[in-house]
């Protein structure tokens, strides 16, 4: 792609992914969540729980130096991710497919980490982000459910992240049923972010 | 800024802005905004009712090739937009004084048009945005009055723009009160957007 | 039923309610909307677009002396109103199958009118309930559809009824799956109310 | 008070309460929090942390045969409170000055119990609500922050209250600002209730 053309923001649009019947994170909650990575042209981004790749996806096409390592241990939701990258032509995507967090010892290193999905290890998940980033190195995590809500949020405190900034992201789209405009509500979704603090690593 | 550091996504954070008593779209309503700009690396982004440049200056901070033409009426917010400009270094910001639609006419081209304030003339700014850009330039507009809502969606829509999107971004952020997570709302913001379609121009 | 045991304030599950296909008014906006209307204990209520009922059954069983009437088209909503109307007792109900306006002439007299739909002739039915209602009538409208917003806040406006009042009820509900809990967003429903002021009628 | 004009329903306004600096839940929670009690007319309802007392008055006044009882810590809202019961005129209205849960066993006996404020004992307060009531007796609780919200929903499952229930009220009110109407954001209340299950007491 030429340099005229070649993107730069996330801005792909939800029907652009190949789907399935893995939950998607949407494109509103995708340009939240990448927009507090605060992403630099030669980050390497750890996509924990990367679902069928919208979030891997938006952050490695914007990246021509960096890259993306997405894990996820759906099956499913590997082969999607697979056709998403192929179909996006991004081949700075590394896909782990493995339960973390087992196996992340296979990452030496991360400059920006997402948490889109936890497998009820989230403690675990956030210790492991807090390790492997540098100094300044930050944290993003997406959260639906209250008691994820709960961990995610004491646990990013716990270990020293500084830039602490909770939100939550509630949706209503206008659907167009004949002639009207129907608002419809997506699911509220908690979006937590940090930057790794001096003391810890 | 060596390549390695450059930004690749909007994310500046609400606190880096020289802020005044002028309103400012915040981090969260921006990262949707823009990310439906779908911006390319040589955009031309014209910003109708700029503020104190927030939208501007994510644009601006993007583009190695682009460029921003902030139009902005309000004394107080321009004098904190060249604040602003000069803070985040951005020379690709050209900023206008006057009050849209007057004075549009100074303006020949643009691939993308942000509405963030209209100053009542709402509708002629959606009928200029749709008669400067060329085919799939696309519009993005934030509404938080209900007549500029129904204006901007009827607008938008009579003129012909396609891939239309009507979404309602209601935040609530928390807030460390001592110990405890205060979660505070914030006011919704609509944002309608568009591509402009092939057959008017 | 006993005095000790009577209800004094809306509080009807949504499983309680017989179901079918007909969209039903939520426990959380049923609440808001009925709270708008002030009722007192002899009040004829009107309520256009009952459907199921919901509304409807909820005001007549706390009212010892007033009574209830609910208009709605939907042949098959109407069915399952009369089967709530007999699941709750409410010998104070009287259903009236038509498509308003037409045959609105029937009711002579309103306190209070509750527009929970409006099969696109949402200013007529305004218009009427301003003109069946005495002084301090109250009106109240639930809308789900950016159009009627318009229309219905337009026109409430311009018919002169006062202590005008507009909210968006946005509810997200805790849903048990497994051992967390997952919050679900609802549609955004918008409750728009006044009173008939001193001039028209 | 004539029957004909006894109010049926919650439905007091924000702007009739006597006010102060003390935060007052507002009316939309309000009737949210009086529909999930399914008041009785003869019911003992203990509103814990009242504050200025609206949620008491508006319960207060619809019970003609039960009563209130509001226990407050705050020494100003107690003040705004007494001036709430005399301008409602509610005699069915005791207040006890007190922190909770330090003088809780002046009550003998409540059917419902409101949770409004805790002041960091609100698994204590559960508990005690838990004891105080007979098997089927509800319990609303209203939070605003993140602690409490995981602290309430643990600790109401924990002690085997059934029917639980948990919704987020998210409210934006439209502000007339000269000619056209701005939405504002209003602070998210989480409203937890349940009933009191057979096992425990």
């Amino acid at each position: 792609m030429n340099n005229e053309k070649r993107p730069v923001n996330s801005g792909v649009k939800d029907s652009e992914f190949v789907r399935g019947k893995v939950p998607m994170t949407k494109a509103e909650v995708r340009a939240v969540t990448l927009s507090k990575l605060q992403l630099k042209n030669s980050d390497i981004v750890v996509d924990l729980g990367a679902g069928s790749g919208s979030l891997s996806i938006e952050a490695a096409r914007l990246l021509t130096e960096g890259s993306v390592v997405s894990v996820e241990r759906n099956p499913e939701a590997i082969a999607i991710l697979k056709q998403n990258r192929e179909k996006f032509g991004c081949k700075n995507i590394t896909i782990l497919e493995m339960e973390a967090p087992v196996g992340l010892d296979q990452i030496a290193y991360a400059d920006k980490v997402i948490i889109g999905g936890s497998g009820g290890h989230l403690a675990e998940l956030i210790d492991w982000a807090n390790k492997v980033m540098p100094e300044c190195g930050r944290l993003v995590m997406n959260m639906i459910t209250l008691e994820n809500l709960h961990i995610g949020w004491e646990t990013i405190q716990h270990l020293g992240f500084d830039e602490l900034e909770l939100v939550q992201i509630f949706v209503s789209r206008g659907k167009g049923v004949g002639s009207v405009t129907m608002m419809m509500g997506e699911n509220p979704v908690y979006v937590i972010s940090g930057r790794k603090g001096r003391i810890h690593g």
